[in-house]
């Protein structure tokens, strides 16, 4: 076996890692995870979402033709015979691809799964090869606006929810987008690429995205200059009605459109009181090639406590938009059915709290144990034995030392260790009397509690502490 | 964009589908799989374990000679650059690599993931080339069996919770195994292949093993009569008794140190009080490689109504046993990590909690959502808008219909399908008096409650139902 492995010595090195731009989760890490997905998943319930699941591979044809300029990143598993297969980009196209697949014309789901990019991560800002994706989409016909201020009511709350502090969600629109393109002189030809230059605008200046478009995707100077005057514009309500008053915009029918929605979404947003954290911003562009509507992003401002380079904004945590063509391409007759959703981008969100709890010293418990079976003295394996079968048949979170003949400060130890609030003392003279000594670990408090199965008062009394100081509450 | 599919009429057409041996799982589906990894995860909480995570994928070679004969069946993904890289196969060889990579020594974890196998899935019987598995595993050194009774404990809490009927847990000991092969004569090169045939006795009856263990593997005519005499044997406590009496098997080292462990084992199973479901079966052989003590696998029996052709089992559900020698496979110096743990089978829990539902037409609700926000008029739209927001804030969880104006029936119709089982009517009269009208779909009584940013009598009404009628609890 060894020999297999490759451990032996003048022998190729087995290397003991995970792939690149991964990395395992802990206990400790999946406690702070978990606290995260709790308040995610309860804010998609909140908004009556329904769960799916797909696989994580799809048909190599499917993702194809989806993503860009980024289709480069998508991981291809190996032709052993049979069908070809990539590992999932995001979970939007497998969502699309489901709802052709089923002719599902109407729902609103969540989905939170891995998604596979062979990006160049910068793992230390929180970007991985493999990451989680929470995903919310509203599929179907309805009134425009509704269900796309819905999303960005979602992005607040969860934002709010953990405290990561301040954050602004950037909001624009691919027809205005593209209306500003027409009027600035870009041909159609070049509108998607073009678009693709002023995502870069969130990571590099002004300078460099103009001279790629300039140099290498052929724009004219003045068409790219005319853009520069747009992207910089940013605000609210009052930004809307200037742009619809814009002699050259207003006279471009899509751009029209995309300013006249914008105008509708700010007045829902301000029915759902959270237009204070929205930026009508003309920078805002999205990488992805699906998109054909409203589009926004969320950043987190700078905290005082972090060091990093930029400035204002440390990173997208959220982002999403509307898609009303994606499921017409996977459909045979082209049906469509159109789609708004959002992605929270949880690994950012993980890193943070991750920080934030180490910086705190908080101690997180990763098990939810509320009592350690432990024995006084030796010889009482089968007494503890008997009793936490029964602690668990009651449905108590129990555990034993896996040794015959523990001592008893190992066990109470372990307790601190690992914060266990109870200790079930099994002795001799106990045994005699029909009773069990449960301890408080916290205060040393000790009472003698009647251990007889007609009458398994001890498993009230955890219970009854468990209620009063709330354990799993974390 | 369209092109690029290649679903242009007369070109290669696009085949809409999930991959060979996967798919996709729908809300009404996935309401059954939370339902059944609650159980799951409450059990492994309550035994105290802690959760972990590892990548979808490994290095290759960590992957590498662990399998045995099963090892084509790994997924490779496509050299793209960089890293050789392979889906994982099972959860338990990417926790033995995150033990050693990270000297844990000591942990009792559980894991809930998905692993990829390219079989050929018979997918009636629940089999697939992608599906979850969850682990629970104790690894560290410890007295004999007590973890090893643990895990048996679990698996008889598990399959005993989600009420699939009668069952069998089939317990044997690799060392056993091995101490019949080598009294029955079976070289110890054989040890593993001749394992493995042994293996197929659920599933092909034993002339059909024995001639492939003479025939395509070598063994002596003899031998193989030898060990078709054992692996007929099943029973508890008085066939452990027997075999340590039987004049063979007795005199071999391995064998002797199978059984007594076996007898202790049984030992603590009684204390638990679940020997009454345990099998000690020597034809229980498990095909992995990485083995060395006991094993165990948990089966179904024969339903009543269910139509399958085996007279007695219905296939495996859970499955695992002692691995002492995998973490050290890891470690440049080879130290090793004793480990213990249990594999539940998921998937054909889940088809038979789908049949059983599908059985009794019991309505699956799939969201949670505790109230409708309805209008009773038209251009309510701006109150609905402001009312939802209020109820969402407020840890509501609320619906409302995506149109400018909906038809009060129409509302109505779609609580009464999805079983949203209240409604908030806004209308003209009782926004003026301040109130709004909570109505309970089921029996239609209507109450009006106050509404006002100081005084949210409503939301309290819809907690206050929520909490009488729990419908969460599903």
């Amino acid at each position: 076996m060894k020999a297999q492995l490759g451990t032996d010595e003048g022998k190729h090195k087995f290397v003991l890692k995970t792939p690149k731009g991964t990395r395992d989760f802990g206990p400790k890490e999946m406690a702070i995870r978990e606290r995260a997905f709790k308040a995610i998943i309860s804010c998609f319930k909140r908004h009556g979402a329904e769960v799916i699941d797909t696989p994580v591979f799809e048909l190599k044809e499917t993702l194809t033709g989806k993503y860009g300029e980024d289709s480069k990143l998508i991981y291809d598993l190996k032709d052993q015979g049979g069908e070809l297969l990539s590992l999932r980009y995001d979970l939007t196209v497998p969502f699309a691809r489901y709802l052709a697949m089923n002719k599902i014309t109407n729902i609103k789901r969540y989905h939170i799964a891995k998604v596979y990019r062979r990006d160049n991560p910068a793992m230390t800002r929180g970007r991985y090869r493999e990451f989680y994706q929470c995903d919310f989409d509203i599929a179907g016909q309805f009134d425009p606006m509704i269900p796309d201020a819905e999303c960005l009511k979602i992005v607040h709350e969860i934002l709010s929810d953990l405290q990561l502090g301040d954050f602004v969600i950037k909001v624009n629109d691919r027809r205005i987008l593209d209306g500003m393109f027409a009027v600035c002189g870009v041909p159609d030809s070049k509108f998607r690429t073009i678009c693709s230059s002023v995502d870069k605008l969130d990571k590099v200046p002004w300078e460099e995205v103009r001279s790629e478009m300039v140099g290498e995707k052929g724009l004219s100077p003045e068409a790219a200059d005319r853009i520069g005057e747009y992207v910089q514009l940013h605000g609210g309500l009052d930004l809307i009605e200037q742009l619809l008053q814009d002699p050259k915009l207003s006279q471009n029918k899509v751009a029209k459109e995309g300013l006249g929605d914008m105008k509708l979404l700010f007045e829902y947003l301000t029915l759902f009181g959270i237009t204070g954290k929205i930026s009508f911003d003309l920078s805002l562009a999205r990488g992805l090639d699906y998109y054909t509507g409203v589009i926004f992003e969320a950043v987190l401002l700078q905290q005082e406590n972090e060091h990093v380079e930029e400035p204002l904004s440390v990173g997208s945590v959220a982002g999403g938009g509307r898609y009303d063509g994606l499921v017409g391409m996977f459909d045979a007759k082209g049906r469509k059915v159109p789609c708004v959703g959002v992605s929270i981008g949880i690994e950012r969100i993980f890193s943070i709290l991750e920080q934030r709890l180490e910086a705190s010293e908080e101690k997180v418990r990763t098990t939810e144990t509320q009592v350690l079976v432990a024995s006084a003295q030796k010889k009482l394996l089968e007494e503890r034995l008997k009793l936490i079968s029964e602690l668990w048949d009651a449905g108590i979170k129990a555990e034993m030392l896996y040794r015959k003949n523990p001592k008893l400060l190992n066990q109470l130890q372990y307790c601190e260790e690992t914060g266990i609030p109870l200790v079930a003392i099994v002795g001799e003279q106990e045994l005699k009397d029909g009773v069990v000594k449960l301890r408080i670990v916290a205060t040393r408090e000790e009472v003698k509690l009647s251990w007889t199965c007609s009458d398994l008062n001890l498993i009230e009394a955890v219970e009854c502490f468990h209620v009063m100081s709330p354990l799993g509450d974390f």
